[in-house]
């Protein structure tokens, strides 16, 4: 734990809720210090912290300030440098310092890949560089804003891609009404988000939308982060239970659905958090295009299917005592998958970063994994 | 409130989770008093109250010690004898006494129809009975435990017409694998239930089975009382959040799933808890019947269909805050419907005391009302 006090400021968004639009960020530099939207205070309180050093990062990770795999290897990555922006010595002293530091971070949250892949980085990065200490240090900082910028840049071109579909869909009362699982959302990336940037580019453009969001169980995603971040970023959003989905779509509430994935199969299966493909089906039987948002990284060629996506069972307590309070038999048996397999005929389009996927998948999927983001 | 203290016991099951099967009861008549299992205490306590007087009748009903439409009316009829077994003086000081009485437990759950049409048949048969003031005593303990019994009867006979449409569905490992969203079993009747009365009437012929019980949000009926009761009984339950249904389905986990009504259209559209349309559409798809378990009292041939059924909206506050925590941004907005209305051409059969409808309901459920029970 830090012992360094963590400076935080409540900064409300003068905008929230009207437009213009004013885009709620994860990560921001701001020239000596890494500003960090505190998501342990989600979703009553919006509340600063203002990270000046290593300790102070790997605390913030720890604790979960910051989450979101693409948005924790930035914060990392800031994190390093951090850690070595007052070294004092030679060249050979600072890349071990670099290292040290690395070691130090990736402790925080063991299981992060985005952490570690983010740290090898700096590392590769700091051990391969020409020039002085002063030379180095500056490198460190230019690649963690490049990654800040890259993951940006990645979700902004998803969010373009995305719009065009949207733009097509049946408008009601001049409002583009979708619905969404889980969050994938600007609070797991740098801003934007993957599901929701074609709303927030929208959003920029002057379009209106109305978003309904599953409160998505057991973990709450939908309501508690999802519902945040709209709101932050002015978007009406309205929060339901996930079983209430259906009805939304019966009553032509929603003209589409666009979720998040966590890893695409070759032939274009989506896995994402579970009730996806719930919400697939449901928006089948309406006839409601279903939209999935996919970074090119999230699509894993090398699984033909999505029978190959190890699904993940997790603790039983997040469904019986989730919420604080004991709600069922505590002795019953309890299924908890965390994922689920949305098959691909169930799936509209995939939106990446170098453009739209439609089936066959096995084609379409190849053509953005080779292309480059315009 | 009642100054009686209400005496409890806390009774362990001895059977619970084995064979020979043993029926946990809403509500029984001990000979002095009315033994109500405690349903506050659920799901973490298995506790009886024993009620000798109307003031303690009074409380437990606005207590919700007993829930359940079908529940609190026996219940009522109990307390109203309660509330005269003591009574000396003349017929028409009996008479006077039982309507008041009756005006004093209708208070107890003002909106509760069950409720009112127990305490008037309660008091019509008073004043209308012939003979002394111990006879029409007799006579008012004898209709309240005709009721329990026709309660129970109605829920049996559902439960014997249910048992033939599950004994015909495919076993796995010898056991007949359900799903079921909210709850419609015995701790809403005196015993048994509707949708879950085939299964129990089942088990008692030593048939095994295995349901999956959705936690059915936003108030969790599903978790708290269905898996509660099914454990009690003996039936091996599985609780998961209500968007895992589509996988238990897509897994081959369950063969059919089955469900209760608040009432039914002359169509055989159904309205049921919130969700149940969504499970009844993942049936479809993944080819598994879906039975709905309807007393004839459920069946309204007034109502041409589903649309005319209107739809409750719920407070916010059971989504956003349901579980004492603050899960959503508070000033969010929320859509609560508290029912949805599944289509009749989503629903396998319906299954009455009088038999088993099928398409086309217009024809089929007519029938079915105008049967008596066998």
């Amino acid at each position: 734990m830090s012992d360094t006090p963590i400076n935080t400021g409540v900064v409300a968004n003068p905008f929230a809720g009207i437009y213009p639009f004013i885009m709620l960020k994860t990560i921001e530099w701001t020239g000596s210090a890494v500003k960090l939207l505190d998501q342990t205070k989600l979703p009553t309180e919006t509340v600063y912290v203002f990270i000046v050093d290593k300790q102070q990062m790997w605390d913030a990770i720890k604790r979960l300030v910051v989450r979101g795999a693409p948005a924790i290897g930035v914060a990392a990555a800031f994190g390093a440098y951090l850690g070595i922006q007052d070294f004092e010595g030679t060249r050979d002293g600072l890349i071990q310092s670099v290292g040290a530091v690395c070691d130090y971070l990736a402790t925080s949250r063991p299981t992060a890949v985005n952490l570690f892949w983010a740290l090898d980085r700096i590392r590769k990065l700091a051990s391969e560089a020409k020039g002085d200490v002063d030379g180095i240090k500056r490198r460190i900082l230019d690649e963690a804003m490049a990654m800040l910028e890259e993951d940006t840049r990645i979700c902004r071109a998803i969010g373009e891609h995305g719009l065009k579909l949207l733009e097509e869909l049946p408008k009601k009362d001049d409002q583009i009404n979708l619905l969404t699982h889980c969050n994938a959302g600007g609070l797991a990336t740098v801003q934007y988000g993957t599901a929701l940037a074609p709303i927030y580019v929208g959003a920029e453009k002057g379009l209106k939308f109305h978003v309904y969001a599953d409160e998505t169980r057991p973990l709450l995603q939908g309501s508690r982060i999802t519902a945040y971040e709209l709101q932050q970023n002015g978007i009406p959003v309205t929060v339901i239970c996930d079983n209430m989905a259906a009805t939304v779509m019966s009553q032509g509430k929603v003209a589409a659905v666009i979720v998040g994935t966590d890893r695409v199969a070759a032939n274009g299966d989506v896995a994402n958090k579970i009730g996806t493909m719930g919400v697939a089906i449901w928006a089948k039987h309406f006839g409601i295009p279903f939209y999935v948002a996919a970074p090119t990284s999230s699509i894993d060629l090398s699984l033909s299917d999505g029978s190959k996506i190890p699904i993940e069972e997790r603790d039983r307590k997040e469904i019986i005592e989730g919420l604080g309070r004991v709600t069922a038999p505590p002795s019953v048996e309890v299924f908890n998958p965390a994922f689920d397999v949305t098959p691909a005929d169930l799936v509209t389009a995939i939106i990446t970063e170098n453009g739209v996927a439609r089936a066959p998948y096995e084609v379409s999927l190849k053509q953005m994994c080779q292309l480059k983001a315009d």
